[in-house]
């Protein structure tokens, strides 16, 4: 990566704001899923504030702008005394992809997991998501667990 | 079901912690799963406690005596203002099978995520637990996300 | 099986015409597919000729009727001298099941397979056909390969 | 491809064996297969000689060598009154990926089966090969049918 620009990747600050509404809106489109601003603005509260023990964020940055974030969700686990964390969203802008952003994003949420003493990091990916499933396959353990919903 | 006492799923109580022991341990050994003792004090109390925000459960009863339970998770989801309720544990006991009572459980969820309002149920199976999923078919949505965990 | 018929498998012949038509019919319903007469006759006499090399057929009796059809093809493998089958249609009339019916079927296929020196025996099913896979987990491997078709 | 040498595909010749060979043999030990040459000399035979109904073959040929192969099964189906392609191996090598290579060959396989006036052109893949299930996914269709082998 000698001539490219460095990625950096830090947990979410309020400045932000406008960057990560828009590249999390590319990643709900990219599910046909659209949200209107209050729910933006809520969930964006939740992920910024350090003290709201439900959720937190990352954002991978270059060049002064994002082209990356992950959503994530903390939780109860029965089988634990220990909470487990949802990777629920993450997303790499088209534009700055096969730059490892992806990889480089997941690492920081295992390493945040690690200093709250999660038990777990787990997410959910559609089986016909074969570019990011190449990624996961790499960093983490495909199970044969799929999801039903009301 | 002429012929059958009558099932009757309820919330936990603390005079069914034997019982909800002794099911749940059969639960997680079909997943191949231990727990010590304290693990089973600790859901148990986070299961029972209505003040409790990150969990609660089902039992089912007939003839005086647990034949199933559910156990479930409340957590935040980035997508929505309203929490969801994630269907954790779900386990009916062998000799009580074939008489509906998954399904009455499962419905049971539905009503209280209802009450809460919450925005969705959900849960995962193993693709090889064919005799689960053909109860699921029915009462659910089988989407094609499939899980990866650390 | 005390107070049951005995269910008989044995080779097609030419008598089971009707029937075996009547019960195919049901079967490529169940697949939402319709065929026309000529197809019909030339399929069963595929099946039904002793000195056809690709395709051959089982039935299952009792009472006097079929319950019950296997209709296989024999084919090459690359990666094999010998040929292969492909257990292509299996079915069981609705009000017959539960009796072992599908088993004896498969049993008789493989038990002809090998008469036959073929190197394999394999089928497809859907993912969601949860009734039929109970019974092939119990007789053959799940394999994790996928169908593509044009 | 501006730069880029031609890559013709066509069917496969005598004087093409040792390329062959050494293409299918990385290709089978992909699968962890090992075959010995006489199982070589009888597939090569087979597909090979266009007298023989049961195979055919094409190559993928630039700069004077093999780069890719596919290997085709023809066979008997009871749907139909003509018989059906199973594309069973298809490899491109490792040095010469990223070039469209093996969709000329999926291409060239629709295009023979067209000429035959075979009914489907079908063939199966693991559900943990992404890089091939991309290619896929724009050429054909993928459908929920699992195998299952004895």
């Amino acid at each position: 990566m000698t001539d490219e620009a460095k990625i950096v990747v830090r947990p979410i600050t309020l400045a932000d704001k406008d960057e990560w509404k828009f590249l999390w809106r590319r990643y709900l489109s990219f599910y046909s899923t659209i949200r209107d601003d209050a729910l933006y603005e809520h969930t964006f509260a939740r992920l910024l504030d350090p003290a709201y023990p439900g959720m937190f964020a990352y954002v991978a940055q270059t060049q002064g702008h994002l082209i990356g974030l992950v959503n994530c969700i903390v939780h109860d686990h029965g089988w634990y005394q220990e909470k487990v964390v949802y990777l629920q969203d993450l997303y790499v802008d088209e534009s700055a992809r096969g730059k490892g952003t992806g990889r480089l994003l997941i690492e920081q949420v295992y390493a945040q997991a690690d200093r709250l003493g999660m038990a777990s990091v787990y997410w959910t990916t559609q089986t016909n998501n074969h570019t990011a499933m190449k990624l996961y396959d790499k960093v983490a353990r495909k199970t044969d667990f799929i999801k039903y919903q009301r």
